[in-house]
């Protein structure tokens, strides 16, 4: 059995999840939530049944009031109809409906660019995705902290912490790289006594996906927190690194340079190691690990081989509970930001 | 020599170009542009020789003031460079500078949705190429006039024709659609007596090749010109017409549905055929053609087999001379649009 005394620990999702739900209880408890539960639609075109129940039931415990609309393919009797076919209009007609506070839009449809345009058309207020081009902008700049009417920086406004600045909100983080961060908070990769917003220093951190949804937001939020980030697909192998770009006047944040390491030299130096291939055959080589890392599977397969704890430390195989968490908390928070909408709306037609 | 005389016209788009170079001739000739020649901002980020010389020397023709910005392995010394270094802070850098109205990007950098990222980075103001997400918005929703300054319809502004409507201004079409459509307009598959608005009425249409920059935008809007379009490509066919949409509050556009017709089918029934797919080996077989249908090749390669106007009344190789011209077009457009953005702010300030 000594081979049992090197094994690194199971760390679950739903283990992360406990103080994030407690807190989200909390939030809904607020009188603004009392009088009406805030109201999430979630948008399916395509058939995946398994998608269907698993936000409705995590919504359900929370106190979020979850509608899910069939569009396309994911209607009745619609099986032989085109992909996507009316998702768009009911975006729209979501985001003009004062009665849907957040909407969330169930991806792939297309798979491809086509569902890049459809993130940037559902409204900014409701995007508890944190998908939109507005959003996504903002985390590739490191901006944090913006006004909820235009959704960009506030001149002037000085950062003193992980607190917004008076007259500002927190940008909204796409929940899966968010997710990844909230559990890298949990096991210790970011370390809390170096001051917010450099708490991933000193860390060497591998990513395997460069997606526009996954890995390249998240590269970019670990870089932007001080980590060196190599960020692999089949192009090949980018390095993320934070350091004062002179030809930007944002923050801090990252910057992107090539290198020379291959996949086995950069999974040799990296404490953790997140992969995020949507592949069955994809396995991260466990024999390239290096001793004592943390390794994140986010994939809905498993990119990690069975023996994985051998050399890891720690592994989390699944971070889809704290997803569906992130994506509450954004809700609740963009119900705030659209009151403050109205507010500053009814104070100047006042 | 008999077989000669079923071989259908070749018209160039060089042919085409001829009244719109001397439109552009005369635009520029308003003392807006003698006074600072419009400055269009090219950025090169990949090794693309070729693609540098031909925009310079179609904008010196015309007297526009083109300037070729390197970044990432376009530069000299940098053929290690990674992909795309720089690219994004270039865009931003021309976003903020006054002395530039006009930024073009050479696409494809990555080839993904980072690309698609990165048009929406380009400030709307200044995209000659129409690419930013509210344009295409604009442009599937067939919203044709804009405010100047919100770049969304204004309400209760009255459509009578094509000229927009007090308060408002032409919303910016992606340039190589937008040629296209010119192109069609001169070999008469538009027909000018019926309204502005449905002059594509009536023909059938296939375009293969769906992307976001060239296809898809092409296939809405010749739909919402009133033609049945077949929109092909590797994942299958789908018919784009125009039909008074119930869930859409904006004017009538296209709606997108499935159809059970194979490419050879549609291509039997087809008035015209539009081919854009970068590929060497990719022909569209005569044989398929309907007898007398216009063919225009739209990609880099020939995707037309040699004999393609024994079946084609009209065959147009190349529409790129057109797709420059309209972006020159967008171009100057578009500075006069950033002098009523500055007029509004001018006199909200004083």
């Amino acid at each position: 059995m000594s081979s049992n005394n090197h094994q690194g620990i199971l760390v679950t999702a739903s283990k992360v999840h406990v103080p994030f739900k407690a807190e989200l209880l909390q939030a809904i408890n607020d009188p603004r939530f009392q009088k009406r539960a805030p109201h999430l639609v979630g948008i399916l075109a395509t058939k995946k049944e398994d998608a269907r129940s698993y936000a409705e039931r995590a919504c359900e415990q929370i106190g979020i009031n979850f509608e899910l609309r069939l569009v396309g393919q994911a209607r009745e009797g619609m099986d032989g109809a085109g992909v996507g076919i009316g998702v768009e209009e009911a975006i729209l007609e979501a985001n003009e409906d004062d009665d849907v506070d957040g909407i969330m839009v169930y991806y792939p449809i297309y798979g491809d660019r086509q569902d890049q345009y459809l993130q940037s058309v559902v409204s900014p207020v409701k995007d508890v995705e944190g998908l939109n081009h507005q959003f996504l902008f903002n985390l590739y700049h490191n901006i944090r902290f913006i006004s909820p009417l235009t959704l960009r920086p506030v001149p002037g406004a000085i950062e003193t912490g992980d607190q917004p600045p008076e007259g500002t909100v927190k940008s909204i983080l796409p929940c899966t790289p968010l997710a990844i961060v909230k559990v890298l908070e949990h096991v210790g990769v970011y370390n809390s006594l170096i001051p917010y917003g450099d708490r991933a220093r000193g860390k060497v951190i591998t990513v395997i996906n460069r997606s526009e949804v996954v890995g390249r937001p998240l590269a970019a939020l670990l870089a932007n927190d001080g980590a060196r980030v190599f960020s692999v697909d089949i192009t090949g192998i980018v390095e993320f690194s934070k350091r004062p770009s002179k030809q930007s006047k944002y923050n801090p944040h990252h910057v992107i340079n090539p290198t020379d390491l291959s996949l086995e030299e950069v999974l040799g130096r990296s404490d953790v190691v997140i992969s995020a291939v949507p592949s069955q055959s994809y396995k991260v080589p466990t024999a390239q690990l290096k001793d004592g890392c943390v390794c994140v599977n986010v994939a809905g397969e498993k990119n990690f081989e069975a023996d994985v704890r051998e050399r890891a430390s720690i592994y989390v195989p699944s971070v889809g509970v704290m997803t569906i968490a992130m994506l509450q908390r954004n809700l609740l928070r963009l119900c705030k930001y659209q009151d403050m909408v109205k507010e500053a709306t009814q104070a100047k037609s006042a």
